[in-house]
Formats: structure tokens, C-alpha cells, sequence
């Protein structure tokens, strides 16, 4: 597949899917897994706001899927891929605000290479699960770290993945990347804090596609959060985090108070 | 609110909710939680196929909310709620097949009071819990114990309790019920497994709603699997489950193989 970058975005009350070329943006009718047909609009990138490019998305995540990020935690690698899913409103696209809880105890940021499922999958081999991505965003999964911790001795997890803004996801989806060969860096306020690289998942993506789809269908619009490298660490009220991974772009994000929020 | 049942359900086709009365069901526009306004239509019950009563829902699950199932569990009853979600593709309705995994270990029913949202709701006290809610019905957290305990090991649960229809739920929405004043009882080919009682939740439902709500933003549509009461055990291809809650309706799925449903 050619190498696009697909956005979604905002734009006189109304909202599109299109390619972006350089200032511009082409628009395309309906769900860029539905094909990528053009219809002839060209809008002007600095008039639209970007949105998280996936609308209420099933998000599946992934815990320790770095052998240096499970070192840094003092866990085992995992035998077993670590999913759960981050609810569907925890989804924020590029600059929009993670909301810092009134009671978040430790709210860390993970950088994450994302999926974006383009076709039905179910019972999918390792050799064919690439055939069912449209594409890669950048992703990341905010935790509550000390809530979190809390749930997995209890052997589950939601609330400390799973708060309203805890999801940020964009700028972009491209299509056509090695999945195994995306560069992952977080900054927070300019500081790397996270230099990764995708060729060190333990368990890569098209085992997660055949895994996940040998118990559940996977569905077009799904995003698989792959799991965040060494370097996380706490984020404060007033910093601004970005996940960059080079194809794709710059996810910025700032943290505000939920004071502010209400 | 009155004592009223509703279904969803196909006809020639199309899908609708109505107003269950004896043997007929009185239709009504749009989606129930947005008003009950009735289009004047009226489906004989005989003629309909029942739908899970929501489509594509976010599912919110809890383990061990009921004392005696910690116990027959060896688990100490839990200090928080133990919360998960099971994937939208992991809901049937009334007499949809549950899918035997072709490598499932140890598949158990675990029938449930089952919270329908009705209203958005994000940091909502106790006292006002129920106002967000728009009725019950009874679901089936069914779950493979083997793969739930691996997963639960590494402090996550996704797969195991989230395989392609091992959500059933239905037959109907009741609203204006008590949901600490509901009994569930479950049985398999005929033979009582489970009889539990609501009053018994270790979290009862205004506190879960609460607690979800704390964290995020609570949809219309939304369900919570409050969780199981004592008595879980296998479930065999052949087999047929009921859940019953009498205030709301029997909840009946059969029990085939995956090479059947393929």
C-alpha cells in the first residue's frame, strides 16, 4: 500500500476524513477503510481542527509489551499478551486537554505505536493479520498508575487506563509503515522522556491481530495500543506531552486541572 | 418510573423496540431511553425475533461481587470493585448459540442483574445514581475460567471472558425495578445451578455507577454486569443456559460447537 496520511477533522460544523498533502487537505467520502475516494474539496490545513482520528473506537491495550518498560516496572516479561480495553470515551485527539483527576495519585504518560483495523478479522493467521490494518496513529495510554496497580492485584484493570482524556490518539493515520520499524519518542515540555523502537515488542503486531482474532472479531475503526517502551514517568498539571513516531506525526497533548475542565 | 418491558427486535427485515404486552409488542421510535413514544404499530410476539436489547454495547463487567462466589472462588472478597469490559462482539440475544471455543478449557455460565444506562452520567453521587439509569435486563458473563485466571495472574482480563458471544443478554429491558430486590437463577438443561438475590452485591448498583462514573463518562446504552452470585460451573456443547430474573424475563442461549457456528 502506498504511503498516505489520513486525517480526520473538523471544518464549518461538519466533519471529514482526508488526505493530507503538505497545507492541504483532500477530502474523501465516508470511512478511509471504505476506500479513499476523493471528492474533489481541497481544505486548507490551518482552517481545520484535527480530531482524534478514529470516532468512539474500541481501543484494546496492551500492558508490558517492552522488555525494558516491564524491567523498569520490576515485572516479568509477560507469557501471555496483557490486554484490556480503555473505554471508548477515554478517546482525546491532538491538542486536546488530558484532564489530570482531582484524585489522580501518579498519572503517567506511555507512548504507544497504535493499529488501525481496516477489515473484519477473525481466526486471522500471523501471515495475513497485515492484510487487515488500514493503518498506524500514535497513541497514549494515560494511567493512573497507582489506581492501576491497585486493580491488577485484584486481576483486573479499567479505571486506571480508562478515564475520560485518557486516551489521546492522532495527529494522523499512515498507511503502508513497517509496524516493526517505527521509532517511538516521548517529550514533556520539550524533554525526551521515551526513545523506543517498535522492533522490540515482545509480542508483535501481527501475532496481536492473530491473538486478539482468535477470540473476538475485530471490527474496521478498532485501534490496538501496542504497549509503551522504557522512560515512563509522571505528568503534572500545565505540561505538554508529545508522542512523535516519524511516519505518522506529532501527537501534543496538554494536562490542565479538572477544574479547569468543568 | 412505571413497570414496563421492552424488547428489541426484527420483523420482515427491519428493526425496532416496543412495548411488550402479553402476546403483542407496541412499537415505539428511536431508541427507548430517548422516550417511549409509541408509532401505533403493534407485532405479534410470535412473529418477531427477539435482539439483544442493545446493539454493539459497551459492556462493563465485575468480578467477585457476591460474597459466596468469592468464597467458592478461594478469593477474598475485593476491597474495590473489580471492573473489566467485554468487547461490543461478545453480545447475543435470547436464543442466539454460545460458541464453544474449539480451545476452550473450562467455559462457565455466570448469570447476572444487568444495568441499562438511560442517561449520560460522569461524577454522579449515590443518592442520584438511579435517575441515570433506564432499566435491567439479565445477561450471561460467560467466561473460559482457565484463560480469566491466566490473564487475571498477569493483573488483566480481556480475552477470557471476551470471546465472540459470550455476552447473551435479554430477552428484555424491565424499567421501574428494584435492582437490590432481584432474583437470578440459573439453570442448565433444566437443573437449578444458580439462585442468587441482588441484595447480596457486594458493590450494589447505585455505588457502581457512582464508582464508574467517578472515573468516566457513563452512555445511554451503556451496560454493567453487576456480577455472579454462588454456584458457577461448565458449560458443555449441547447444553442449554437459562438466567432467569423473574421481574424481567428468561434469558435463554444453547451451547454448540465452533465448528457448528462456522
Amino acid at each position: 500500500m502506498n504511503q498516505l496520511r489520513v486525517a480526520r477533522y473538523a471544518l464549518d460544523e461538519a466533519v471529514h476524513y482526508g488526505l493530507v498533502e503538505d497545507d492541504v487537505i483532500k477530502r474523501v467520502r465516508g470511512l478511509p477503510w471504505e476506500g479513499l475516494e476523493e471528492t474533489g474539496h481541497r481544505d486548507p490545513m490551518n482552517r481545520v481542527k484535527l480530531l482524534a482520528p478514529v470516532p468512539q473506537p474500541r481501543i484494546f491495550g496492551l500492558g508490558y509489551n517492552y522488555k525494558a518498560h516491564s524491567l523498569e516496572s520490576n515485572k516479568a516479561v509477560p507469557e501471555i499478551p496483557v490486554l484490556f480495553m480503555k473505554p471508548s470515551t477515554s478517546a482525546i485527539g491532538p491538542d486536546d486537554a488530558i484532564v489530570y483527576p482531582a484524585d489522580g495519585e501518579n498519572v503517567h504518560f506511555e507512548g504507544e505505536l497504535t493499529v488501525v483495523i481496516g477489515k473484519r478479522a477473525r481466526h486471522v493467521p500471523e501471515a495475513h493479520a497485515l492484510d487487515h490494518v488500514f493503518g498506524y496513529t500514535v497513541g497514549n495510554d494515560v494511567s493512573d498508575r497507582v489506581l492501576q496497580r491497585r486493580e491488577s492485584s485484584f486481576g483486573c484493570l479499567l479505571a486506571g487506563k480508562g478515564y475520560d482524556t485518557f486516551a489521546p490518539i492522532g495527529p494522523f493515520i499512515a498507511t503502508g509503515l513497517d509496524p516493526a520499524g517505527q521509532r517511538i519518542i516521548t517529550r514533556v515540555n520539550g524533554t525526551v522522556r521515551q526513545d523506543g523502537h517498535s522492533r522490540d515488542l515482545v509480542f508483535p503486531v501481527p501475532y496481536l491481530i492473530a491473538y486478539l482474532s482468535k477470540y473476538m472479531t475485530l471490527l474496521p475503526g478498532d485501534l490496538i495500543m501496542t504497549g509503551t517502551p522504557a522512560g515512563v514517568g509522571p505528568l503534572a498539571i500545565g505540561d505538554t506531552v508529545e508522542v512523535e513516531i516519524p511516519g505518522i506525526g506529532v501527537l501534543r497533548n496538554p494536562v490542565i486541572a479538572e477544574a479547569q475542565a468543568r
